[in-house]
């Protein structure tokens, strides 16, 4: 044990494989270099040669695992990403399949089943002893993304009229094989939920006092069935660490740890960051999924919104004698549709993000459509006295006021579009983040191609 | 205790306030109905009130404040956001206020105080223990958004060579005081930190062991003055619960916990989707900062965009003959550069999540061009055959052909700049989500037209 003085000891300051660039675990098995590459993992630490794993095609993956000596193998393999695990899985073959499989916590087991081809699973579930098969097929019973599939089944459970030395005495015999101690829910004879006690109060209390003075105030929990994502949520904004998990009948049936809330939190940010973009998420890692994969999860929404883009071919089609007299017109329409859709992602985005977050909830409807209408409002009139000068340098004053005019009420119709669509979204049920960026552009720039048409004829005469 | 059976006792199933709806404290205390706030504020959980108190006007969250029973007062306090206890204790005198920034976690004293005005920060600095203000000034010290900032100070710490039962004596006569004992690091005489030991692994172990047998591989730990969100990224990525702070001699100065971590990445993240939407982030709630604050958030980068877009009209203006000569040109402007901003936005989005998470690297900078490239070429081929199809129905042949062309090299334009500007960005040490939507989008609608007008003076020969 050396202090760790030396400043590339420090993991949150080095990047991983930063220290020599140019060579990492992806390139030496892309060059075939097999040997080096086995010598750059036996140097590494673990999280360092999950890092270079998850970021490889399938294929490489399964070939850079093979290198590991068989004591790092399983520590690696836990960490890895689904995708990974999956690719390897499926090479693997007879006992040392078993044994990964078995080793698996129930809950991590459950999530990789879940997304294993139906064959491979159940060769999976096959080769568990029957008391794990029974916890993973529970689990794979909650709905996906619940948070039944997240949680630990492996608890350790106290009883109230315990004294504090025999729950100590309990927590050190069963602890073992529990993911965490740390947060011991307290159950009645029918494995009812009553309360929470954590082993922080238990291990400072008067040993003579019982489990029943630690209890605080009504325990929080959730339901297997409900939402993990909102679960962890909860544990965020309320600084729990492990979140008891109840069946229907109000009996515990695991926890939600704090590194599984940190997932799912981190899973949901890079969905809602994927979907805010326009595009469907993709499982896995960025730089392991293929260019067509990522191309297909952009083309749905880009052929849909192309064709939604179409009406404004036909809205500008519809005033095309008004640009044939006045060519001049045709010069603002980048600017103003741009500049509507800029304001309407601005206001979406801070609407997705606060409704995420809690910070806004869908009766607040009215109050951000107000909030969201008076500051396009604000920002339109600024923009619109700006835009009226610069259009001076290009035409004259009667088109460069049909601009300033348009670019007000574009500015106020794209705040609100922004504003309110992810509300709106979230009340009938859709999730928020599908109003995304590309999405508000697109009714923004029809519409504001309506605006601007029916203004310039309007102040034209035309 | 009763079994929560209830469903209305489920916290993740009833959002806050849902069960009688029109009704919040919100409301109750604008309208000026405070008796009936008091009430509601009795009837409910601290983190209901906190939560309705953080969506107030300062003003109203003062007047909420005053409400609260003495008892439960500390409680919301402590969980409100600094903008609230900002106001709070502005207006807050004599010993209530000693009281109040005394019993506050140093960590959170010290955030908060950062926030002050500088006459007030005096004043509290002033009221605080000698002990509570030697902590508070150092953690002052470090830089803001730094681990030193976020840390807990108050941390039980142990010595190898203890025996397993000592160290457990020490840590129930030292634990009451420290904001967790499940992390316990190990320093040697000159406190440098030599290891980690869990509280959980001190349970379960022998009693005839000692720390120095518990120890693992050499601790995972920051520097108090390096990044606090690289730090709890960190943390996620590999289920670290508290993570060791040292100062630049490598001695221990405190706890970096799970909560705060939670903390920090939650803030980072609405900081990049502000970014991402192209707008400054703002300190505070969504349903609490003013709409005056909101635009003026968003105001300047809409100001700088409507600069840079000038270019546009400056674009179509260069090819004002063209148009004028062939109006049926100007139609499909909106769908061309929208849809170039939409490709652009995709692969934004996606490279800034992936660089905030960490699965891509500045280094990647190449191997992220061609994947986008190759991206945006297959996209780009896709919507160009549509676009022809769909522009005969408004026009000839010649122009329609002149879209599509212009259509597949606008998304390879905008994949490729939504790609690889994030990380060009992070290269020269600018925050990768300030290359948001807008900016890209601005960037693509420029350099698109210029593309459509080039393309179809070559394929009309203007």
């Amino acid at each position: 044990m050396t202090p760790p003085t030396a400043p590339t000891a420090s993991a949150a300051a080095t990047p991983p494989g930063g220290g020599k660039p140019g060579t990492s675990l992806r390139d030496l098995i892309e060059q075939g270099a097999f040997a080096t590459a086995q010598d750059w993992a036996r140097e590494r630490q673990v999280w360092e040669v999950v890092d270079e794993i998850d970021r490889m095609r399938p294929v490489d993956a399964v070939a850079a695992f093979r290198l590991l000596d068989a004591d790092r193998a399983f520590d690696v393999f836990e960490d890895l990403e689904p995708a990974g695990q999956r690719a390897i899985l499926e090479v693997m073959r007879g006992a040392e399949f078993s044994a990964f499989v078995d080793s698996l916590d129930p809950d991590d087991r459950a999530r990789m089943l879940g997304e294993l081809p139906a064959k491979v699973a159940r060769r999976v579930l096959a080769g568990l002893s029957p008391q794990e098969r029974a916890l993973t097929a529970t689990m794979l019973g909650y709905p996906e993304n619940s948070a039944g599939r997240f949680m630990t089944p492996e608890v350790v459970v106290l009883r109230e009229h315990l004294s504090v030395a025999a729950a100590l005495a309990h927590v050190r015999e069963r602890g073992a094989d529990a993911e965490t101690i740390y947060t011991l829910p307290i159950v009645d004879t029918q494995r009812h939920l009553t309360g929470v006690v954590e082993l922080r109060d238990l291990v400072l209390a008067d040993a003579a006092s019982t489990v029943a003075d630690l209890v605080g105030d009504a325990p929080r929990f959730v339901r297997a069935t409900e939402s993990a994502e909102r679960a962890a949520r909860l544990m965020a904004d309320e600084n729990i660490l492990d979140l008891p998990v109840i069946d229907a009948e109000g009996r515990l049936v695991g926890l939600l740890t704090f590194d599984d809330a940190d997932e799912v939190i981190e899973d949901a940010d890079s969905e809602d960051a994927s979907r805010q973009g326009g595009a469907k998420h993709w499982d896995g890692h960025y730089m392991a999924v293929s260019v067509l994969q990522l191309a297909r999860t952009r083309a749905v929404w880009l052929v849909l919104l192309l064709i939604v883009s179409l009406l404004t071919v036909t809205v500008a089609h519809h005033f095309e004698d008004a640009l044939e007299e006045v060519a001049a017109l045709a010069l603002f329409i980048p600017l103003l549709v741009g500049t509507g859709g800029k304001v309407g992602t601005q206001a979406s985005s801070a609407c997705v993000r606060a409704l995420a977050i809690g910070e806004v909830r869908p009766s607040d409807l009215a109050r951000v459509a107000v909030r969201e209408a008076a500051s396009g409002l604000l920002l339109g009139t600024g923009l619109g006295v700006l835009a009226v000068v610069a259009g001076l340098l290009f035409t004259g004053l009667d088109v460069a006021t049909a601009v300033g005019l348009s670019l007000l009420l574009i500015c106020l119709l794209g705040a609100l579009v922004g504003g309110i669509s992810p509300l709106v979204a979230r009340k009938v049920g859709i999730d928020p983040a599908l109003v995304s960026a590309p999405v508000v552009t697109t009714v923004v720039d029809v519409l504001g191609l309506v605006i601007y048409f029916l203004v310039a004829s309007a102040v034209l005469g035309l």
